[in-house]
């Protein structure tokens, strides 16, 4: 939960001004996001979502985010729209800060996952990686394997402060992935953090996805597998293959998935586990007392890393 | 900022149909108030506000805020209407907590406070006072004089921490108030809370009223003392004579204001700061690590006691 930025009512004001959506009458700080400052503003015609962007987004990347939330849209792909002001402009600046407007998505994440959540997600995420085929700009995965070492440099002195032995597993499992990790995989743009927040829902149908700042270049295999580990583990710790089978099934009647991609899906959801791991272990450990955000569990993800080192084939996955 | 409890898609989609407002669409956590939790949901229809009632309020208190809300908005006071279920009731429970639906308020609370803004809140708070008259339950003021030596007593012995010296002041004044306070003041039902957060405008003009859980009887002047503390000071500790005189003016169209209650004015004001500055002081000494409410700084509202403790005469204020 966050806001970060504190929006006078006049800054508002002047700032929604600029757009040509009417006039702001109601403004609420969401408790969602840890990146971002996000409003809920609704003006005399309907909802949208005011992002301020704090320190974690690069300034520099945000043309893309936007730029694909419009190429999105515009094919149809359910997701936020940013608006364009009067001047043509969707990225200004508010309390010196970047920010921008985004349409309304309506819908509900949810809590308790079904199967048939699962379809639904394996079913969008297919046609996002397909839209996105014609988006003409390029952003690295600055989360993938180049950027695990330092993430690994910075953690795993304190590591057993979280866990003893969590540094050698880390240490190890980062030099396995540094090895094995695959070049030559089908890739384009990739949602990057489509995990259940993310991604919302209405009446059992998926109605879009949401919160696009850590989308990038990389292969289409590696988001099914950071899906894999966002949907379809139980809270016991347990892998749920009814979920992953529904989830990739849906997938592959939009978009062929081939058996490479499929071969490739356990090293794929190990370095996932390893990049969740890392980034939660080093939000942890740097999370300033008294900040809003509660950091999340990183221990979490070195059970389902564990779990994945068990998996010689996606047959264990109950994929096929 | 507080979203203190969790709701999931289910149990809020269960909770919404026990009214006859539609499916609900969206649901966002709100970044604001610091006793409850609140959501504002979207239905297919229109906006409203869901709180869940976290342990500072009194379970027993609720029918008071909710039927006195009631009260206010059937009397065509500008003020959130609590949405009863199909059911009759108002107040049910949600996550095993106290909660309730209520309209949605449009409009922004003000940062950069005018005297016109004082001439507004002035005009409605007398138009709620009147408007209160004919609300037939009562609860008692547990933040007036008698609630004040608990309040003394709990955080006396560290009140050095915060200032030395601050015990001596908050001892000596409440000695004083004790004293002095007055029990024959014209009252009735008072919001209790009126800072600028709990005030909408639209356009510069007031929208209304929210966040009624301090509501209780009390003098009414008191209420206009409290105001005086929240709207007329400057940033730098000024008081502002203009925005007294606007406020003042304004409430005594709508609703008398005798002598009497002009002439306990300073003695109200310094009462008023003496609470808001012993519940800052609580809140702080008892802030637990890693909360999400920043606690309020206390020492403004020491700065507003020692102005008004060299306060003979109402004139002091620029009011007569």
């Amino acid at each position: 939960m966050a806001v970060y930025t504190d929006v006078s009512d006049g800054e508002l004001t002047a700032f929604v001004a600029q757009y040509g959506i009417g006039a702001v009458i109601s403004c609420k700080g969401i408790a969602e996001g840890v990146e971002n400052s996000n409003f809920l503003i609704q003006t005399e015609r309907e909802s949208f979502i005011l992002t301020i962007y704090e320190k974690r987004v690069a300034r520099e990347d945000l043309p893309y985010f936007l730029g694909l939330m419009e190429h999105l849209a515009q094919t149809g792909f359910p997701c936020p729209l940013p608006v364009r002001g009067t001047d043509g402009e969707a990225l200004r600046e508010l309390c010196d800060k970047p920010a921008a407007i985004v349409t309304f998505l309506p819908g509900l994440s949810v809590r308790r996952i079904h199967p048939h959540h699962c379809a639904g997600l394996g079913e969008a995420m297919a046609h996002m990686h397909l839209a996105g085929e014609s988006f003409a700009m390029h952003r690295p995965n600055n989360l993938s394997v180049a950027g695990w070492r330092p993430l690994y440099d910075a953690t795993a002195a304190r590591a057993h402060e979280v866990k003893p032995g969590l540094a050698e597993l880390l240490g190890e499992e980062l030099d396995f992935l540094e090895r094995e990790w695959p070049g030559d995989l089908p890739g384009g743009v990739i949602h990057a953090d489509l995990f259940p927040d993310n991604v919302f829902f209405r009446n059992d149908s998926l109605s879009g996805f949401i919160d696009f700042y850590f989308a990038c270049n990389d292969a289409f295999a590696y988001e099914v597998a950071i899906c894999l580990n966002a949907w379809c583990f139980e809270a016991d710790g347990g892998f749920n293959a009814t979920k992953a089978r529904r989830m990739l099934a849906a997938y592959r009647r939009v978009r062929p998935f081939s058996d490479r991609e499929l071969e490739m899906l356990p090293l794929l959801a190990r370095g996932s586990a390893l990049r969740f791991l890392l980034t939660r272990l080093y939000d942890l450990l740097n999370h300033p007392p008294g900040a809003f955000a509660q950091p999340k569990d990183p221990l979490e993800y070195e059970s389902k890393l564990r779990f994945h080192q068990g998996v010689a084939r996606p047959g264990a996955y109950g994929l096929d």
